[in-house]
């Protein structure tokens, strides 16, 4: 019973990324839209590269789902996911550059500044994150005009200063300053919690909902936030244990505090199922159409990927 | 008489350019905003260190009297000013990086990649682009929500793939294509054009002005975008005949095509003089009201900076 729901839920998850990148795909079309004067072919292709690379479609599948629980129509449901996801893509195009994580692959592809050049990266990333609010702003997003902008505005809070951006500003420094458990955590709320925690408060938003079920819908995706961070932190220290032969993990090793290098892969351990269980708990008043939303959260604690 | 004009013309240059810059320091406040986690010193600082910096401020000008002229409250045009401005700033973080132009210095002062490193410099650029929408989006913008989202969507059309991104581009790989002179216009109309077309066109865009109206400010912006970029050209070859005693200047001498490598000095020169004129036949229908406009286009044409 339990492995059909996983594989269903495999399937349902993976046909969201289908058409996620479909959507994107045509979003990525070499043909200017009205205002635009053309779209040169090596930016374009540049920009496609990094965004049609086989991702799971995690935070847009969390946007759909979110919607389509609150009664969002799904087509406007799709735009916001493929903005959202235009914003993750941008952020790990910039995140690989030299001067930041200096990766060369990803998802066994070469990072866009190899498969491109770096000027070229740093521009990619930076239309993509233009293109995001393109998207939200646009009359084909159709949704009422006051829910627009907050979903833009909301959308550029998590993503900006005080959301993703400052995250990882403060994770360059995390070396240095050492931060404490109240450090970590704000740190990792923003870097990787305020997309994933916008992922599932927008379709509140996007149904204009009340501001309790606003609420709850934002507080699903902290949780979810938190536990895809401790998976992650889990993770590092399990895969280099295994491929290293060493206990630590890379962020642990560098010096950067995560909560597995504070209290311990078995107390994390502990948290995950509680964060599992808190998220599950949240959804509990919309009943089975949430389940969906609930194997998310699992799925995401597990870190199968 | 002229010289009256001028200098109130270069005072109310200057007033705009403290009002925009005293808006701009508070939306760079190191206080979180609502739904934001914290905005960290370091990334506040960068950001804060590309904006403040002295800069004329041409761009929030136009907006601001376009505005003006088509009786925009002044409060919203200013924050359509700032927005505009946040974006032009992080093109020149991101412009002057390693990896682009290799610029140490700006306006006198150490580039941001000097000042701090250059992963906070590509951070602040994605930080500054992302809070232009969340300016524009922002329930303190007082306009029309339907005005808010065109706006938005002009911006993001205007800066991204299809615009001043795309126009960067196209300029990055101009020394292998050698394009001809559409091309050179068309790489000219993205990148510096996109902005300043956009400049003039948001006054009538808050001003709900009617389509005739909204086809002459951008028109008009479209000019003066073309003044611009002959002026920068003519500018480029004379400074550096006189500060390096060649004829040729550093776009031209680095192989870009301009219209001054093209025509020559002279010929240009009469070309300049065609789109003042333009400019200001373009803004007649609006009286003496527009004179602040007229004299913004003469002094752009004229590049007295």
């Amino acid at each position: 019973m339990t492995s059909i729901q996983t594989d269903s839920f495999a399937e349902q998850l993976d046909a969201t990324a289908r058409e996620v990148a479909a959507l994107l795909e045509s979003l990525l079309s070499p043909v200017p839209l009205a205002g635009e004067i053309a779209r040169p072919d090596q930016l374009i292709s540049a920009m496609r590269h990094g965004v049609l690379n086989g991702g799971k479609r995690l935070r847009p599948f969390l946007v759909i789902e979110s919607a389509k629980l609150l009664g969002v129509p799904h087509q406007a449901a799709a735009r916001v996911a493929a903005a959202l996801e235009c914003i993750h893509c941008y952020s790990l195009i910039h995140d690989d550059l030299p001067a930041m994580d200096d990766d060369d692959l990803r998802r066994g592809q070469p990072t866009v500044h190899i498969a491109f050049d770096e000027a070229t990266a740093i521009l990619a990333g930076d239309a993509l994150l233009t293109l995001a609010f393109d998207i939200l702003s646009a009359p084909e997003t159709q949704l009422p005009a006051e829910v627009k902008l907050t979903l833009i505005n909301q959308l550029a809070r998590a993503a900006g200063v005080g959301g993703m951006v400052g995250g990882q500003t403060l994770d360059l420094h995390a070396e240095q300053t050492r931060p404490d458990e109240a450090g970590i955590l704000r740190l990792q709320a923003m870097k990787t919690g305020a997309l994933l925690r916008y992922a599932c408060a927008a379709g509140a938003i996007a149904a204009g909902a009340d501001s309790e079920t606003l609420a709850r819908m934002t507080r699903f995706g902290e949780v979810v936030g938190l536990a895809f961070q401790i998976a992650d932190d889990l993770l590092d220290v399990t895969s280099d244990a295994a491929t290293m032969g060493k206990a630590t993990g890379k962020d642990a090793g560098r010096g950067k505090g995560t909560l597995v290098s504070l209290h311990g892969n078995d107390a994390v351990r502990s948290r995950l199922d509680c964060l599992v269980e808190e998220a599950a708990s949240l959804l509990d008043p919309f009943g089975a159409r949430a389940a969906a939303l609930k194997q998310a959260a699992k799925f995401i604690a597990s870190r199968d990927r």
